[in-house]
C-alpha cells in the first residue's frame, strides 16, 4: 500500500487515464452458474472481475455488506490481498459506511485498515468530528465521508437548511476545512443531481469525490463529469457496480465486464475532455 | 425470538424490573488473563458476563466492531445464540450503526437479523427514509436510529438548527411519525445532556430509547432517568459497558460484573420511582 491514499489515487488517475471505480458487490443470486456452487464463489467471481478490469480503473470499491451477509469475511480479506499483490497501486476503498466514537471507532478502523488492509473507507459523518478523528489517526489512509447520497431519501436530512446552507454543504465545508487534518478526506456525492455535485466541488475544490449513481441508478455521465471534475480534469471516482459485474452471466462474464468497464471509462473520458 | 422487539422489550422491563442494558464490548486487552490465551476468549468472557447478569437486565447490546476487529464473527454468532438459548426473552440489540440503501441495506439487514439473529439493530439515519425502509421489511425486528449521541462531536451536525428545530429533533419526530411504519423504531439518545433526552422523550413519548453515556462517559443517573422515562416509568435501555464488563480482572470477574450490574440497576430504580 502507498504511503498516502490521495497520492496513490492521483497516480492511479494518471496511469489508468480513468475515473472509473468498479464496485465489488457480489450478489450470490447473480454470480455466473459455473462458479456459484464453489465454496469460494464470491472470491473467484470478484478476482476475475478485478483481473479483467484493473488497467481500466482508478480504484476498486468492495461493499462489505455483501461479504458479511454471506459469512465471507475471509474471502473479502483474500480479495483485497489479491488486489494489492497483483495490481499494486490500484487503491481499494472499503465501502462500509461506518460511524462510531472513541474505542469503538478505533475497532472499526482496525477492521478496515489492519484486517482488510483497505487504502480508504467510507464513513458516516452524523456523529460528528470525534467520530471521524479515530480514522484520521491512521496516517495516509483515506476517509471518505458521506455528503450527498444518490438515493431519493438522501434529501430527507442532507438537504435541510442549516442556516443559509444545506446540511450536505456543511459536511462538505467541514471536510474541506477543519476536519481535514491529514489531507486524506474525500466525499461521497451522488450523480443523480449534478447541481449538488457541482456545489460540493465548489466547496471542496481539491477533495476526491466518490460518485455512485451512474448506470443502474440513472445518473447522466456528461452532467456528472462536468459537475464533479476538479481543475485538473480528475478528482472523481465514478462508481459503477452492477452494470459491470453482471454485464454477462456466462463463462465469459469477465470479458463482458471488461467491455462494459472500457465503454464506461471511454464515455467518461469523452466528456472529461470536452 | 419474540414476534416483536418492542413487545419483548416491554416484557423484559416488567420481568427484570430493570432498565439496564449491558453492552458487550470485549476489548482483548482487558479480558481477564486466565481467559485471554484461549482461542474462544471473547466468547467465554462474554457468555460469563451474560450468564452472571441476565436476570438484572432488560437487554444485551453486543458491539459488532469489537468482534470484527478480531476476526471473531463466529464468536458473535455463538454469543447471540447462547443468549437466545439460555436467556429466552432477553432482547439482543446488535450495535452496528449501519446505514446504506437498496440492495446493500438488504444485505446488512440479512447480516444482522438472519446471520446474527439480533432482535434489534442500531442504524444511522443520515441517508434518509429509504435507508431505513429495508430494515423495516423484517417485521417485528427493532430498528434503533441514532438521534442525539453522547459524544462531544455529536453536536456538530445533530444540533444544527434545521428551521425551528434541531436536526436530532427532526430525526425524533420522523421516527415517532411517518417513518415508524411497523411500530418497531427506537432512538439512540445520549445521557450526557438530560435536557436533550427530555426533548426527545417529549417528541417521541412511546419510543424505546437506547441511552449510552452513564458510567464511563459521565452521565448522571438521576437526571437521565427523570428525563428519559416514559409515562409507565420504563421506555429506556440505559446502557453500561465497561463499568460492568471490567469491574473485576481476576477469576471472579463475572461476580464483580454481577455486583456492578446490580448496583447500577438499583441506582436507576431508586430514581425511577422517586
Amino acid at each position: 500500500m502507498a504511503a498516502s491514499f490521495t497520492v496513490s489515487l492521483r497516480e492511479a488517475w494518471a496511469r489508468s487515464d480513468s475515473l472509473l471505480c468498479v464496485g465489488l458487490d457480489p450478489d450470490p443470486a447473480r454470480i455466473p452458474p459455473h462458479l456459484a456452487h464453489r465454496p469460494d464463489a464470491i472470491l473467484r467471481f470478484c478476482t476475475a472481475i478485478v483481473d479483467a478490469t484493473a488497467d481500466l480503473v482508478c480504484a476498486f470499491k468492495p461493499q462489505i455488506a455483501y461479504f458479511a451477509a454471506q459469512r465471507a469475511e475471509d474471502q473479502l480479506e483474500a480479495l483485497i490481498a489479491h488486489i494489492h499483490a497483483r495490481h499494486p497501486g490500484v487503491p481499494v476503498v472499503l465501502d462500509a459506511k461506518r460511524g462510531d466514537i472513541g474505542s469503538t471507532a478505533e475497532q472499526y478502523a482496525r477492521e478496515a485498515f489492519e484486517r482488510y488492509r483497505a487504502d480508504a473507507v467510507t464513513v458516516n459523518p452524523y456523529m460528528g468530528f470525534d467520530s471521524v478523528e479515530p480514522w484520521l489517526a491512521h496516517a495516509g489512509r483515506g476517509v471518505i465521508l458521506l455528503c450527498r447520497t444518490s438515493n431519493p431519501g438522501g434529501a430527507d436530512l442532507q438537504s435541510l437548511d442549516v442556516g443559509g446552507e444545506r446540511l450536505y454543504e456543511r459536511v462538505a465545508r467541514l471536510a474541506a476545512g477543519t476536519w481535514n487534518t491529514g489531507g486524506e478526506l474525500g466525499l461521497v456525492v451522488g450523480a443523480t443531481v449534478p447541481a449538488e455535485l457541482a456545489r460540493v466541488r465548489a466547496l471542496a475544490p481539491d477533495l476526491p469525490l466518490l460518485v455512485p449513481g451512474i448506470g443502474a441508478q440513472g445518473g447522466d455521465v456528461a452532467a456528472t463529469v462536468a459537475a464533479g471534475r476538479d481543475a485538473a480534469g480528475v478528482g472523481m471516482m465514478i462508481n459503477s457496480s452492477r452494470a459491470i459485474l453482471y454485464a454477462g452471466r456466462g463463462e465469459d462474464f469477465a470479458e463482458a465486464a471488461r467491455q462494459a468497464a472500457a465503454d464506461t471509462r471511454d464515455a467518461i473520458n469523452q466528456y472529461r475532455r470536452s
